[in-house]
């Protein structure tokens, strides 16, 4: 895309500016539509250094009511940062529904550099793509508007600005010594830009070359494509096509066949329980060590003994090295986003263990039959989650799914006993009652999503818990095993 | 407090695991009381190296329920979270109402580290005490119950379990150079564990002392301190007394004195805007090169015409290096914690710029006048925000607060102006006439807002706004002239 460019001469003249001046009183006129058809606007800045990706911006904004937008300068990630898959800073950066993030470079930026210093192999660069392209279509199917603006100047300007930057002792600062070496070496440089903008060129999410010789006519360039998105956006928002996948699944029984009367009895759960601790601590003193990052979700029926059993498995593990999560119904915050963002966000670090209490799997259990959401969003949500656990998998995350299993008989003297027993009233709803009553369609439900997301990578283990101890200790087995196999 | 310590032999017995096992149940049945009564509670336990903190915080745990509480294990504070001043990752990590936050160390670490290692000199250890002293402080007036734990071990003890760790594979990555070096300058460390736990023992906030020589009795100690300590809490919360202050208070005039006949022609306007775009441009890549960093909070009436002077101060702002602040209601994960918690949580880092549009000041204007917040509440809020601004200067920040002022009838018109307005409907509303109806009972609290927080390390600036071209230059030409002393 880059290659066959060709770099006009002709300077901006006064037209030029009066359009400019225009075209920004137009952007701030968007601003009310954007917040009344809540759409959530990304606006990505790449380029070459000393391109004018900041001059751009600041261009973008000026009559932007900057309660509506927000910038945000991308470095390349922190050691701390490091300790998450790639996506997760970026993930974490996306904006709420009716506002609009400018970002200063960004996962371009980062890629490309990593890749010119050799710290990403071809085959990882070709999987950071791969997760870039997920990342992008995801966002977009979410109901984004992702505007892709590359800044392109030739060597020899670049030199110039460069030269004239560092002349002055007010921007010489300014001047990185990634952007010496990357005029040094811009023909290399050019070659992987090009390579990465064609790879990522989508329709829904196109990239925009922009010509950044001369300043007024680059961000006159800028301001219209940004122009042209909103609006486009405003009429119709795109659908992208998701890749016809084939998850590496393994089978699994629909939950009306698994076998409940499993059972321990005291004297045998007392001596398991004792023997899993000591082998867990064991074993979360070494991924500490290693630095692998462990995610278990637990998902079941209500008063199917969750959190029983999370308490038992976190009761043998070492308090500073695991969070349990409990996920509620989304907050203002997190409702205006996309569904996967507060799962990204709460991610464990390397080292550390997060126990998901209730998941992402809402999404195709509850949302989708209480209608949160539409039956396109349910019906993607196998596969984007799918994606998201290979994000996680890929990056050396262990990822383990419980699924808690009762019988409808069973729940329902469950519900009883918590209603009969003070200290526990408060555990039992008029919600959980009304749950119940659509049992059936819960399980449908459930059978299908524990079929389509059993992936390799990802399992789901299923915990008969009519007898809880026996459950317990299958859930803390089954962690063994898993830890014992990567470590 | 260490000084005279004897530690006892003695160690435990069968009884003791008996009474560690009741006691552990008692704190489970106390998690319904404090969700019910909405209690924040932060359980802080420090101590030597190898006194068995993390075991200790594991013991308190094992019966509670995930869902209520959370393990922090706070290390010394990385490259980026030092661009911050130090309480911000402190303060950042407060529990919400009706959870429990255990910190495996905390700032007691923190601090006598630094300390020790001659990071913080005897001047800069002094008023880092006293702003662990003012966050405790704050944090029980605002609710919060912090029991405080040190675990205590002798030199030999600590020796012989640093030697243990050391010669197991398992474990011996436990141990840090620091244990190490506190143990062969046990006196040292000694002295100073004991000058910190006198200077910052409070009778709301008093230190428990556990003596950890044997385990088991320790953790008993521990969780009986936890129990009386949360007991006691429920029954009443204790309300700290205010240091008598003497705030650096400058005098400033009553809102009806303010003269609001000043204007600028058109022609001054725009000559003073690109004079002072310029000036401002260069000051801000100066404060960037500095790593200065700077809060400007923005109050005024409704209408006062407070979005258009940011968006003209922020257009002359590199748009990498500040970000402008909405303030709104606060959210659920807000409003379940103190109410400076979103704050600073949203502090600049060193050389980026924070415009805060509306701000703390709420507590002593809306949440004042619609009982938000008990007169207690916000009638001590003067000294606490007071503490809050020198917390800021005190760490390099430059604090500037702006009132925006207009008078009654210009309110009237601009109001009716956006009725009829169709592009400014929404920016109209009911609860804006509901405010009006409200002029004088808000004009009295702000007098008194503006007489009690003028200090002069966080000066108020009146712009008089009936002109909103004299309020936006007087607004920049302030920033300008406050950068100019500080740079």
């Amino acid at each position: 895309m880059l290659k066959d460019w060709t770099f006009k001469d002709g300077r901006s003249d006064g037209e030029d500016k009066r359009r400019l001046k225009a075209l920004r009183q137009e952007l701030a006129a968007l601003q009310q539509p954007i917040k009344e058809a809540k759409l959530p606007v990304i606006v990505l800045v790449e380029g070459w250094g000393a391109a004018g990706k900041g001059s751009a911006i600041h261009s973008l904004i000026r009559e932007l009511d900057p309660r509506f937008f927000k910038v945000l300068s991308v470095g390349m990630p922190t050691e701390e940062e490091r300790r998450w898959p790639f996506l997760k800073r970026h993930f974490a950066a996306i904006p709420q529904e009716g506002k609009i993030l400018f970002l200063d470079s960004g996962w371009l930026d980062e890629t490309v550099r990593e890749r010119l210093r050799r710290d990403l192999s071809d085959e990882e660069y070709d999987r950071r793509i791969e997760s870039i392209r997920m990342f992008e279509r995801q966002l977009t199917a979410g109901g984004y508007l992702l505007v892709k603006l590359f800044l392109h100047i030739s060597q020899k300007t670049q030199q110039e600005r460069i030269r004239r930057l560092e002349a002055d002792k007010d921007t010489a600062w300014r001047v990185g010594e990634n952007d010496r070496r990357q005029n040094k070496n811009y023909d290399k440089a050019l070659e992987a830009f090009d390579e990465y903008l064609t790879a990522t060129d989508e329709p829904w999410a196109p990239w925009k070359i922009v010509d950044g010789t001369d300043a007024v006519r680059s961000q006159l360039k800028a301001a219209q494509w940004l122009h042209e998105r909103i609006t486009t956006a405003l009429r119709f928002r795109p659908q992208p096509v998701l890749p016809a996948y084939q998850w590496p699944l393994e089978p699994i029984l629909p939950l009306a066949q698994v076998r409940l009367d499993k059972r321990l009895d005291d004297e045998q759960y007392q001596k398991e329980l004792k023997h899993c601790r000591q082998q867990l601590e064991r074993l979360h003193n070494e991924l500490y060590r290693k630095k692998v990052p462990v995610v278990i979700a637990y998902e079941g029926w209500d008063a199917a003994g969750k959190g029983g059993n999370i308490k038992r498995l976190a009761s043998a593990l070492d308090p500073r090295g695991y969070e349990v999560l409990p996920i509620a119904s989304p907050t203002p915050d997190e409702i205006t986003r996309h569904y996967l963002w507060r799962f990204w966000t709460r991610l464990p670090k390397t080292g550390h263990i997060a126990i998901f209490d209730r998941s992402w799997y809402g999404r195709v259990m509850v949302e989708r039959l209480e209608g949160f959401c539409s039956a396109a969003e349910w019906q993607r949500a196998y596969d984007e989650i799918n994606e998201f656990e290979k994000e996680l998998t890929d990056a050396g995350m262990v990822v383990l799914k419980f699924w808690v299993q009762i019988d409808k008989q069973t729940q329902l003297e469950r519900f009883r006993e918590r209603e009969n027993t003070p200290e526990k009233q408060w555990k039992i709803t008029a919600e959980d009652w009304r749950n119940r009553e659509k049992w059936d369609a819960y399980e449908e439900a459930i059978d299908e999503m524990l079929e389509k997301t059993n992936t390799r990578n990802a399992p789901w283990y299923i915990l008969e818990s009519v007898d809880k101890r026996y459950a317990r200790i299958k859930a803390m087995r089954t962690v063994i095993d898993r830890l014992r196999e990567v470590l």
